[in-house]
C-alpha cells in the first residue's frame, strides 16, 4: 500500500479506536463479506429489528406479538426498553435466511404504530473464526 | 401523484405489508426525517450497537464491559444471545446525541475480538407524536 | 398524516429546494421504486459508473477500453474530465439489467490503476411517466 | 488476518476482478475513506449528478441550467444521453467540498420534472498518489 494511503489509513485506525491498522482492515473485509453474504438470499445470518412505538396505542403491542409468533423460528429474544412515558423501543434479536429476515423485518415495520423501524443484518460468527 | 406511480406504490406497499398506501408514505417520510436527524450531531436519538464474538476469547468481555462504563449515560440496557457454542451477538440499547452514539458505536465496533458490529440510529419517538 | 410530521417535513422540503410537499413525496416514492427495482437483477436500469485515476500510469487507459469493449452494448457514452495534472474522473452512462450493471461495474471499479469508484443505478424514466 | 477469512476474501476478490487481494484491500481502505472526508463538509471532494428527466416537459432544461449558473464554480462539466423517446439522463460532473456538492445536488434533484436523481462522492484524486 501506498505511504499515503498507509498515513490516512492510521489516522482513521486511531480516531475509530482500533489496537492497530490489521484489525482496522480486517474489520472493513469482514464488513464487506457480511454486506456480500446479505445480498444471497439464502446465507444464513443473524440481525435485529429495531421497532419505536408508543405503547399506549391501541392493539399495537398485540399486533406485533401476532407478527412474531408467525416467525416463531426466526426470533431467538427481544429486549424492550422504556425511552419516555410513551415511547419504547423494542429489539428483536433474530437467526434464518436473510430473506426471510427481510420478510419479518418489513411487516414489523409497517405494522400500524410503529413509528419508525430498520433492520439490521449481521454474521452468525460462524463465516469468521477468527 | 401520477396514476403509474401510484400502481407501483400500491404493489410495494402490499409486498411489504402495509394496510394501506398512507402509512407507507408516512414511513418513508419519517425514514427520511430520521436519516436528516441523524447527519446533525447535536439531535437527541436511540438506537443499538450490535455486536457479534466469541465469548471464549480472553478479555473480550472484560474490554466491552468497561468501554460501556466509560458511556454509562448512554447505554440503557443490554440483550445477550448465544447463537451457538462460540459466538454470542450482544445489542446496546442506547439514547443521546446522535454523534456521541456514533463515538461509542466506534469503540465498541473496534475492539479486538468484536466479528462484526453496526449501529442503528432511529427516533425517541418525541420527533413524532404520530 | 399528523400535523406534527407534517409541519418537519414542510422544513425538510424547504430545507432541500421542493416547490412543494407533493414534490417532495413523489421523489421519496420514486427513490424507494428505484431502489425496489434495483435488487431485481433482470429490471432494465440506467446508471453511472464514475472512475477517478491518474491518466500517467501505465495501461490503465487501454485496460479501461478493454472492459468497456466487453460490456459495449451496455454503455450508451462517456464523458472525461481533468480533475487536474494527473487526476481524470472517467463517467460512463450505462443502460441495461441491474445485474449487468452490477458486473460491469465491478470489473472496472477493480481495474489496476483505479483509485476511486462507483456505480450509481438510475430509472430508465419508463417506469415513472410522471 | 485469520486463514478462514483470507479464503472468503479472496473469493470475493475473484468474484469481483481484482488482480489480487492487496488490491481489493486498498479498494477497501479508499472506499472508507472516500466516505469519511465525505461528512467532512469541508473537504475538497469531485462527484456526479445523474438526473433523468422527460426533456419533453416544459421549462425543465431551462430550469436545471439556471440552477447550474448559480452554481457554475462547481460544475466542470455535462453529458447528456438519451434514453429514449421522451427521456433523458444528464451526468453533471463537479468538483467543490462536500457540503456545497450536497447543496447543488438537492437543489437539482428538487427540480420540477425530475423523475429521479443522484449524488455520488468521490475523490479529487489528490487524496491517494497511489
Amino acid at each position: 500500500m501506498a505511504h499515503d494511503l498507509v498515513d490516512q489509513l492510521d489516522a482513521m485506525t486511531k480516531a475509530k479506536g482500533y489496537a492497530n491498522r490489521s484489525q482496522a482492515i480486517a474489520d472493513m473485509v469482514r464488513d464487506q463479506l457480511v454486506e456480500h453474504h446479505g445480498h444471497l438470499g439464502a446465507h444464513p445470518m443473524a440481525g435485529t429489528v429495531t421497532l419505536v412505538y408508543d405503547h399506549h396505542k391501541r392493539n399495537i403491542q398485540g399486533l406485533l406479538t401476532d407478527i412474531q409468533h408467525d416467525y416463531g423460528a426466526l426470533i431467538i429474544a427481544t429486549m424492550h426498553v422504556h425511552l419516555d412515558h410513551h415511547n419504547c423501543m423494542e429489539v428483536l434479536a433474530l437467526r434464518g435466511r436473510a430473506g426471510a429476515l427481510k420478510e419479518v423485518a418489513d411487516r414489523l415495520i409497517a405494522a400500524k404504530g410503529v413509528k419508525h423501524g430498520k433492520l439490521t443484518v449481521t454474521t452468525t460468527g460462524k463465516d469468521f473464526a477468527k
